[in-house]
């Protein structure tokens, strides 16, 4: 028997996880953050990185990672002028949440393999 | 000096990431689980709980569920037949995720309120 948590209690965590969802559940925003958080600081190093992604839209997820407080722009003026995307501690925030979803769709993914390994083992 | 990674290596983080939102990013999956989870197993109470989801809609959401084996539908033949929902062992899962986006969220909520908050002090 589960221990049924009130209808405003349940309402309450729901609510908390559609905040998250809406701030960092859009399509792109957590790959770039894990793409500068794994070191690619650079517009065009990101691009590479990110399967996918077309310049206008990293352009616009960046410029909504800034917005938020997550990212910050630095602009190095040398020759050639050098452009850097950083993470600032509200990002680091996000350190559990990404751990939790990147573990979890490894575990999914070897769960995958494991089924279909399965099923061809078993005609 | 951030250790950069390795593309391939950032490239597979993402990957996972990507698979894991594929399965629960949708915008239903995790708040129907979460109901469930706390408690909430029958279909109208499912609805009660879920502020803004159409009979049609968690109706699906549910068969999902079923299909990627993380809720199991219990026909009870009494009088009146029950329904109920209950969660697989794969959704315990995915406990982390939850907890970690639930206490994400809330600290998000907390800090904007504070942050409005300090707008109304200082005029």
């Amino acid at each position: 028997m589960i221990n049924k948590i009130s209808t405003e209690k349940c309402k309450s965590s729901i609510k908390a996880l559609e905040d998250a969802m809406y701030v960092i559940g859009g399509k792109w925003t957590l790959r770039v953050i894990i793409a500068i958080k794994d070191g690619h600081t650079r517009f065009n190093d990101l691009q590479r990185t990110i399967d996918g992604i077309s310049a206008k839209v990293l352009s616009g997820v960046l410029k909504d990672l800034e917005q938020n407080g997550f990212v910050k722009r630095k602009v190095d003026i040398g020759v050639p002028v050098v452009v850097e995307y950083e993470l600032l501690p509200y990002a680091e925030s996000l350190q559990d949440v990404l751990n939790a979803l990147v573990s979890w769709g490894e575990a999914h993914r070897n769960k995958l393999i494991k089924v279909q390994e399965m099923s061809i083992a078993q005609p």
